[in-house]
This record gives structure tokens, sequence and C-alpha cells, in this order.
């Protein structure tokens, strides 16, 4: 037989995905909106308050619940620590709050209501149980007061006073919990928003055909700070193996100082948590490190799960790869291509128990170090449980960790990766060129359900993916994509000095590697070449100053009767922001359209003129009514990011355009 | 640490409501399709099954699930037996089709494939490992074929008569399952389609003044199924209390020949186990059962958990009900209305289990009397907590049995019953009367995620309910709402003959009450009065000869150009059916409109000529193109029920309108 007495019922929760099994995504500081449907039989009224746990503390504490109509409560919970938070909601019948709706109701239909105050006197005094030290007596007062019934009694009933006290002592022992607990995460603040800047050490140097080292990296990172970035990406930075080794463009066969592919990992320097000799000493990372921490730049690391066939693992422990029936090691492949520098690690090996601690043992050695940013390498080809498991056990060590996963692959599997723990994914952005695409690829990723556990980081370039549309459109298509970067999402990041430089040479037609790719051999950058390092400096300082470029929320797209002109708001009526951009995605001529604006929505009064701040080019124009005409020619700057300033202050017209 | 070789995800399946706590509801012979995501890290092909248990099986069976695209499976379910099932579905990495696909691509690319076959001709000798007898023998035969790594091997990869042997023993040792355990519960048919008929018995006399017995209704019961009926249902037949007895118009003093209402259950001669001694004796209960299955009816029983104040469990067992604090007993109320007559039981007293125990107990008292079918009243004024238990005690008992949960309140209170385990729900369809209304309604109830769980049941009236439409409407409002209910969804019920002889009279203006309400007194009926019985007996007849009115899926809306005018198809395209059923809302005044079909969508060929039957008139039409025009004058009939017959077989032209 169930437990008959208890009559609330919780269902219907939001957030939660996959029945409470994902774990839900936030921001430490975010207020997290919970609702619940909670209501009991007959027509009690109910009240409801949200349990929660604190990470790592074990005392259940609470907040209110709000009735929003329909049988819907609401609670914000505001995640002030670093960590998984557990949060149920609870509902109980609210037996005073009925006796006296009840009370007023037969109050007004002319009742006698000597009985219903004695019923209510009953209450007083059982709450009065429930109660301790001065309440008690109050409480004991009230109730002798109503059962002498007179009029004193009647208006004791609505005293706000006896309600507060009520509302302190209630009867929870028709308490309903929802069934599951369920969980969210607050990450730190970097989770969800930055500025990425990835580079190969080794190119950054000064002397044409020099190896580059950590420390000729950490002389130049001012030159990437000044342009107001957020993260520095080091791609892996490991002995490099000779077997097996790439030559330039990715030939199989290297020269004698061909430097090899940096995702081909380990040889005799050592392994994973070893550094390549040619790049500089673990003190020399560590002078990097702090060289970026002092120009405000953290560091991410690759953390690239393979190995070539010189990494230490293939002696000590060949059950970690896969081999064939001739007892030889299998290279990594994607049929038909083969990788013969590299050997995948067989995950799920007999000895995968050793093999999952020895990954954890070297990120965390990389977190021992001070790396607080993970973007991880193809995660796809990983199981699921590993990344679960392996995130969960960083976040115990060090709650501040970032992972991102770098998985180009079927929509279901990233978000699974996202389910399992990372904090960012890459997305489709790269390949996403038109006004509808974009709009239904970003209104999916930032309104749909997974937007509740999958944050993204949107690339215009990796070393990997140069589009045809970055090939083809020359300087102003990057301006357009690193515009569309920066603005639609949170993060974004790019790969340079290739992408300021605007680096557009393929491999090959149809190819979107890039020619005489730094990923095969060593390349030199002009730094000083004239390229969109201003509008990047600039794009990054709106950035900054815009608490609504910082979140993943408050975005939505206008019609502007062009397809080619794509125009989006980002706002935060929090932060009394509103952006309005507009980006031509036509990088061979000039369009224009008329930007259809929801005045309401925006919040917008539509009678009135309000002022148009071009926050890349100045200028500043007035527009009143729904929308405004917008011209925009590639060749001088491919998009607005306006501020959108209506009059607030009638009164103080003078500064109405500040 | 986790079970690293588990590499299949399964997520997302459907259907599944909250988390797989309530269980979705479906008919015994259904087919339930069974959706999943089934999915690994890598490329791996991956093959699934959907996992059931029979109701009282122990033993786990399996239908394989197909994918549909984007990781996606699915299966169909046939429900042949009545009972609640369980279904998993479960996924494995296919490794032979993924080495099958991989051989493909490098046989494409002109790699060498001799390691390949070796690897191939070791997964067939793991799976020999697995199979026995013949198969052991072929497996091992085709292995030592492929390991010779000739042409043969290579064909050999590709006989379909390998990848079925292969499908018979594949490895499951990275299977994944869904992690919840699902359950459906099939129901018999009559718990989701029906034609409801409700009677006062007491009512059933040839003799003005004399009070009608189980005897005199049996004896009129052919006038209820000629008319087409399925289902009798009895307002409650147990004795009726004499304190507090309602007079005629809910009066509170009733005089000595008052019969009372007989919802205010239990006198001198019992309780909800007794029959009223006026109405007849347990024999004259099982003659009129005995009668009414002889006439294909189907007794329903009102199961009202209520006393009045002589109910024998009064003196037996004062702790089930509510007392006040001078310790007299609480009548039932919803402020300020109050029901002398009627005490409520308290389902969360302290007696709680002795009290469900007995309640349980007085319907396994009425299923032993061969009652199969209960309408149960007010259960949103019980505990959901005592349905949920309650209803799965009775199914246990007798798998078919079928509840219909009588709950006009709110939207969340009424779903939660139908969760419980209720087969059937009364909805808003009495007050839903204009064309938006009715259609979002239906929309709602039919394809909202509650249709898993929550099966309508339509009422133009009942003894509580004779809504303003047919007070002021007439004739013509009747018919009308007699078609929408009879053709919206599969259940249907009227309270008569109130209904069929328009009975429009309400109690006071403003009021939904009848005058002269049968809840309090007597009433003779005139059978022979020209009403709607021809009519009812046609649409039932409609009913039973159309699949797709028996049914809850297959329903559309479409556009006539005019708010007055409704028109909707209802499709099987199993059964072959297409009906377009259009009702003239208005009941003072004749309605036209032009009904739009999207012809495609229907199956009906774009530039041939279809026939529309009308099987109310029997009138035939031949329309051509997206639609037709339609004029409806409620005078004469308020609504067509096309049988839409488009033309099938060109080569038989001459039974075209067959």
């Amino acid at each position: 037989m169930p437990e008959g007495w208890r009559r609330v019922v919780v269902e219907s929760v939001t957030p939660e995905v996959d029945g409470g099994r994902t774990v839900v995504k936030r921001i430490r500081g975010d207020r997290m909106v919970v609702e619940a449907d909670v209501f009991a039989d007959g027509h009690d009224v109910v009240a409801a308050e949200l349990r929660f746990l604190r990470p790592g503390q074990g005392d259940w504490e609470s907040v209110p619940m709000e009735p929003v109509g329909n049988d819907r409560f609401r609670a914000e919970l505001t995640l002030d620590a670093m960590g998984q938070y557990t949060y149920v909601p609870v509902g109980w019948c609210d037996t005073f709050a009925t006796w006296r709706e009840d009370l007023h109701k037969r109050r007004l239909a002319g009742h006698d209501l000597t009985a219903d105050l004695a019923a209510g006197a009953l209450l007083l005094t059982e709450a009065a149980r429930r109660a301790g030290g001065r309440d008690r007596t109050r409480l004991h007062g009230w109730a002798a007061a109503m059962l002498r019934g007179d009029f004193e009694g009647q208006a004791l009933a609505d005293a706000p006073e006896l309600a507060a006290a009520m509302a302190r002592y209630p009867d929870r022992s028709q308490e309903g919990a929802y069934p599951v607990a369920l969980r969210v995460l607050a990450e730190r603040p970097r989770a969800r928003c930055g500025a990425w800047y990835e580079v190969f050490p080794r190119s950054w140097t000064r002397e044409p055909g020099r190896h580059g080292t950590l420390l000729s990296l950490a002389e130049r990172l001012p030159y990437i700070a000044d342009m107001g970035f957020d993260v520095l990406y080091l791609t892996p930075i490991h002995p490099i193996g000779a077997t097996g080794r790439k030559g330039p463009g990715n030939t199989i066969t290297a020269g004698p100082d061909d430097p090899g592919s940096p995702w081909a990992i380990g040889g005799g320097a050592g392994g994973h948590t070893a550094i390549h000799p040619e790049l500089g000493s673990r003190d020399d990372f560590r002078a990097l490190m702090r060289r970026a921490g002092e120009l405000g730049l953290e560091v991410a690391m690759d953390f690239a799960l393979q190995c070539s066939p010189d990494h230490p693992y293939v002696a000590q422990h060949p059950e970690w790869f896969r081999h064939r029936p001739d007892g030889t090691i299998r290279c990594a492949e994607n049929p038909p291509k083969r990788y013969e520098d590299i050997y995948p690690l067989d995950f799920a090996c007999a000895g995968w128990e050793a093999l999952w601690t020895e990954l954890r043992a070297v990120l965390l050695h990389w977190i021992g170090e001070g790396v607080r940013i993970f973007r991880v390498d193809n995660p796809h080809t990983k199981p699921f449980a590993f990344w679960e498991w392996l995130i969960a056990e960083a976040r115990a060590a060090c709650p501040d960790v970032v992972f991102l996963a770098e998985a180009f692959t079927r929509p279901k599997v990233m978000r699974r990766l996202a389910k399992a723990g990372f904090s960012q994914s890459y997305t489709y952005f790269a390949w996403r060129n038109g006004s509808q695409e974009l709009a239904a690829h970003m209104t999916e990723l930032l309104r749909g359900e997974s937007a509740e556990y999958m944050r993204p980081n949107l690339w215009p370039n990796t070393p990997d993916i140069l589009t045809g549309y970055l090939q083809t459109g020359g300087r102003p298509a990057f301006a357009a994509r690193l515009v569309l970067a920066a603005t639609l999402a949170a993060s974004y990041g790019v790969y340079g000095p290739a992408f300021e430089l605007c680096e557009a040479e393929a491999a090959a037609p149809g190819s979107e590697e890039y020619l005489d790719s730094e990923k095969y051999q060593l390349r030199v950058w002009d730094l000083s070449a004239p390229g969109l390092q201003p509008l990047i400096t600039r794009v990054n300082r709106i950035r900054r100053d815009h608490a609504c470029l910082q979140v993943n929320t408050g975005l939505a797209f206008h019609p502007t009767g062009n397809d080619r002109l794509l125009a989006y708001t980002r706002r935060s009526p929090e932060a009394g922001e509103l952006l309005l951009v507009v980006v031509n995605l036509n990088p061979f001529g000039a369009e224009q359209g008329w930007v259809e604006l929801p005045l309401g929505e925006l919040g917008i009064p539509p009678e009135e003129p309000y002022q148009m701040h071009d926050l890349l080019s100045d200028a500043r124009y007035i527009w009143q009514g729904p929308g405004g005409y917008v011209a925009l020619d590639p060749r001088v700057m491919p998009a607005h990011i306006f501020r959108v300033r209506p009059r607030l202050r009638r009164e103080r017209d003078f500064d109405y355009y500040g």
C-alpha cells in the first residue's frame, strides 16, 4: 500500500533533461529559474518550496516557490557556489490558507462561523505545538481569541502577522516531493564566455626556418592579448613521434627536418606528460603560463588521447592498443583514410581500468601545472562513459576546470558528449553561411532543449577547417565571420595568425586543408602585415563592454527583406543593454535591406525616435518606428554592431544620446 | 569506475511520459511504435532491439529495431495480450557490419585486404564460438575460406547467408540498455471506444409516479440497444439516506415521498454493496446484467465514494470521516455550497488503511457481480495515490476492468488521474462550442503528450450539465453536439432520455441544472415522443461501420472560410477509410463555406474527381480539386458525415462509386 496521506503531487519540473539523468549546466552567479506543477486532490491551497543541496554540503536548504497560475510554481535559485547542486521541488497542503479561504467564502455566504473559527483555533493550537518560544505563546493567545468567536476572532483570521506566524510552522505531514533529485552544475564564467586564440607554438618565432619555442611564444603574447583574447589555446606541446611521421602537406614520407604533426604524440622524450624538447622545458612552460597570466590570458591545452608508434605506452602497454590478427598494432583510420603516425588507444580493451587510470593521471598532471582549460581532441571516438568518469574526477580535484569538446560529428553524439560533462562544444557554425541556416543553427543551439547542458563555441576557422566561404570571399568574408562568431554566442575562437591575416589558400580544390598547413611544417607569420587585428580588437572590446554578449540568452533574429543580410538583437534587460547586429553575408557586393524590429518586445517606446550607435564605425543614426534601412558595402565593413539607445528619460533630453 | 566497455548509448525513447514513471496506455491488438536514439562513440555500425516482457511473464522477448536515420531506431510491438508490458530498447556495436563496411571502403580505395580478411575470419570464429550445431560448422568453414584471402573470401564478405548467420550470434559484450524500464498498459477495446447512455433507473417506468425498478429498466433496454449504444451507465443504485435528504430542485427539505439523490449513498438497507430496495434485489440486478448482455449492452456502474449520514460506515467507522471540533461530522461542501445529505470520506485519516481496504472490497464485490466498467464520481477529491493503488488492485483481479474519471476540474489534476490509471476521462467538450476552441481542445487531447495516457469520453450533456448552447439552440444544437461528440473521439456519451428528447429547460437562468432534475425527483419520459432517436441510431451505425471512428488517431481539421462551419477528417489508412465531417455550429441559421482539403496528405489523387457520400442523408456528390462547397441548414440537418471515395481502380470505373 502506498503512503496514503501523501496528497501532494509534484511533476513536470523544468529544467530537467533525460528524466534527471543529465546534469543541467549553469554558471556560478546565475539565477536559475525552476518551475514545477504542484497540486493536491480536492481544492486545498497548496504551498511549495525548492529544496536544494549546495555543492559538497549535506544539509538541505530551501527557497519558497511562488504560484504563477494553472498549478505551476516557480522559484529562483541563485547559484553562488561552484560545483554540483541538487534540487527537488516539494509541496504540501497549506491547511491554514485553505481554512482562511473557505472561511472567507462562508462569511460572504452569511454562514454561521462558530464551528469554523473553532476549527481555525485548532489549527493554531497544532501550529503552536510545532512552534517554540514567543511564537508558541502568541499562537496559543490567538487560538483563544478565535475560540471566543467574536468580531476580533474573525478579524484575526486575516491578520498578516498570524499568516506569517502560521507560515513558519506548516503542517508537512502530507508533503509530496518530486521523485527525482535533479542536478545542476555551476561552472565558472569562462565555461560559457571567452574569446579563444589557437596557436602552433612552434610557429611563433621571429627567425624563419627556426623552430619556435614556448619562450619565443611567451615573448609575443602581447600581440594576442592586445587584440583582447581571453584564452590562448596551444596545439599539442608533447614530443612528436618519428615512426610514420608525416611530411609537408600530409605526405606519408617526412624529410629529416620535417617536424611532424603535433597530434602524433609521444617519442623518445616521453609521452603525454612530457614537453617536446624543441619547444622547451617544463620551466619554460611555467614561464609561458606566468606570462599569459600577467597579460590576462588563460592557457588552454590540447588533450589528444592518441599515441605515435614511438609513444612509451606502445612498449609498456601494448594491451592498450588494437591489434591485427598478425599481432601488429592498428594505426588510426577512417576508411579509406589512414593515419600511419597515430595509434588509437582501445578504451574498451581488457586492460581498460589501468588505461583510464593512467589517462586520469595525465590530466591531473597538467591540472597540477595550473592548466584549467582543456580542448579535447576527437572525444567522440572514445566511450561516453570514459568522459563522464574522467571529467567528474577532474572536477572533483579542481572544480574550475573547463572542457571544450572538439567533435564535428552527428548531432546526437555531440549532444551526448555535452551530457557527459563537457563545458562547451564546437558546432557546425563554420559551415553555416546563409541567413536562414545561421538563424536555424543558432536557434537550435541556444533555444532548443540542448541549451540546458550544451554551450557552443563558434569557430570561423581551425587548422583543419578553411571553409569555401573563406577561401573565396577574401577579407570581407573573414570580417563577416568574425562579427558573427563573436556576437552570436558567448564563446568563439579563431585559429591565428591565419585568421587575422586572412590566409585563404587551400591545399587543393575542394579541400578544407590549408596549403602549407602548420600541422606538418614550420611556418613564420608576418604579424606586422595589415590584417584584421584592429577589427578583432574592436569586436573583443565590444564583447567585454557588453554583458549581453557574455551569455547565450537574449538572441532574436529579425527580418531584413534580404536573404544576404542577417540581422539579430542581443538583449539583456537586467543590464539594460540592447544590441542590433547586421551582417552582410555576401562578401562580393553591397547589400541593403529594411530591418524590422519588434519594438514592443525589445522595450523600445514605439512613438519615439531612438539612437543607433554603430560601435564598429562609431557612427550614430536616429531611427523611428519599427525598423530602419541598412546598407553594407563589404569593401568598407560588412557589419554594423549597433548599440540601441531608446529615449528613457524624457526630462533629461540633453543627454538623450548618452 | 563505470563499466567502461558499455559503449552504446540509448536515449530519447518514445513513448515515454514523466521519465517512465507514468504508464503509457494502448489497446490490446495495437501496434505500438517505439523509437529511440541508439549510438556509440566512433563510427561503428550499431544494431538495436526492443526487449519486452509480456504481462505476467518473466522471460524477456525482443523485436528488432530498424534504423530510420539520424541515429534513430524504430520497432513495432504488437500488444496481443491484455495487461501491462515492460519495454526497454537495447543497442550494441555490430562488429561484423562495421567490419564489412570498412572492408568495402578499403576495397574501393585499392588497399591490400589480407589483414582485413584475417580480422573478418576472426570475427567469424568468435561468432562460431557463440553458435551451435550447423551454424558453428558453417561459420568455421567460412572463416577458413576468408583466411585464404582469395576472391572467394572477398565475395563471402557480402554474402547474405553469412550476414544472416552473423546476425544470429552478435557480440553483445558492449551492449547498452536504456536505463529505465518503460511500461505500457494494453486495455481492452472498450477502454478506448464506446457509445455510452446514462440513465436514472428509477425513471424507467411506464407508470407515472411509480418508482422504476431494475426490472422495469431491463424491460425497456431494447429502446437503448436499438439506438446502437454500447454501454448502459447506471447512476448509483444503492440505498439512499434519509437524513439531510434533498427535495425536488435541490431544496434542503424533502417531503416524505421525495426519493432523494442517488449520490447520498447508504441507509438502513445498507451501503455501497447494497441495492436500493425500491429498485429491486440482487437477483433483479443480475437479471438486468443478463438482459443487457443479450442486447450487446455493457453495464457501467457509478462508483461514488461518499456516504449519507445514514450509511452504516458512519456508525461503524466514525474515524473515516472528518470531524468538527465539537465532534460532529462535517458534511461535504465546496464553500459556499453545502451538501447536507453527504459526508465525504477522509482518505488520509488515521485509519486510512482500513478504509482503503474496505473500499477495495466494495469494488471487488461489484466486479464479482460481473460489472467491468466503473464511472467514478469526483475522483479528484480523493488522493491520487488511492486511485493508483485501487485501480492496480482491480486490474490485478480482473484485467478487463475499465474506469471513467468524472473530474471536471483543472487540467493538470485531470491528467494526473489518467496517469493514476483511469482508462478514460470526461473533458471540457461540453463547453467548447466555437470552431477554434473545439479544434484546439481536440488537438490538445488527441495530439498532445497526454494522448499517450489519457483518453477522452465526450459528453454533450450530463445530469449536471445542461449547457447554454443546448438550452438555447433547440433540436439543431442537440443534433450538432451529437455528431461532434460521436465523431471527434472514439468514446462519447449522452444522458438520456433527456438528450434524445432535447430536454432543454434549466432550473434557473444562468444555471446548468435541469428543471425538475432527475437527481432529486422521479421523472417519467415519453419515449415515443419524436426526438433524435433516428439520428442517434444512424450515427452509432456509422461509428460501428468505420474503424477510423473507433480510434483517437487520424483526426485533422480543415479550413472552411466560415467560423461557424467546422470541418474535419477522420482517417484510417490501414482500414482504407476517409471520412469528412462538416458541422454547422450555428443552430439558428444556415451556414455555407468552402472546405479546403489537403489532397496529398489525405491520399486523394489531385487531378481526379472523388465521390462524397453523405452517410447521414445518403446523398452523393462529386468533388474535384482541393475541396468543395458545403451549405448546411440546421432545420434540415446541421451536419454531413461524408465517406470520401477517391478513384482507386482506374481499370474498373464501373464500380468507382462503390
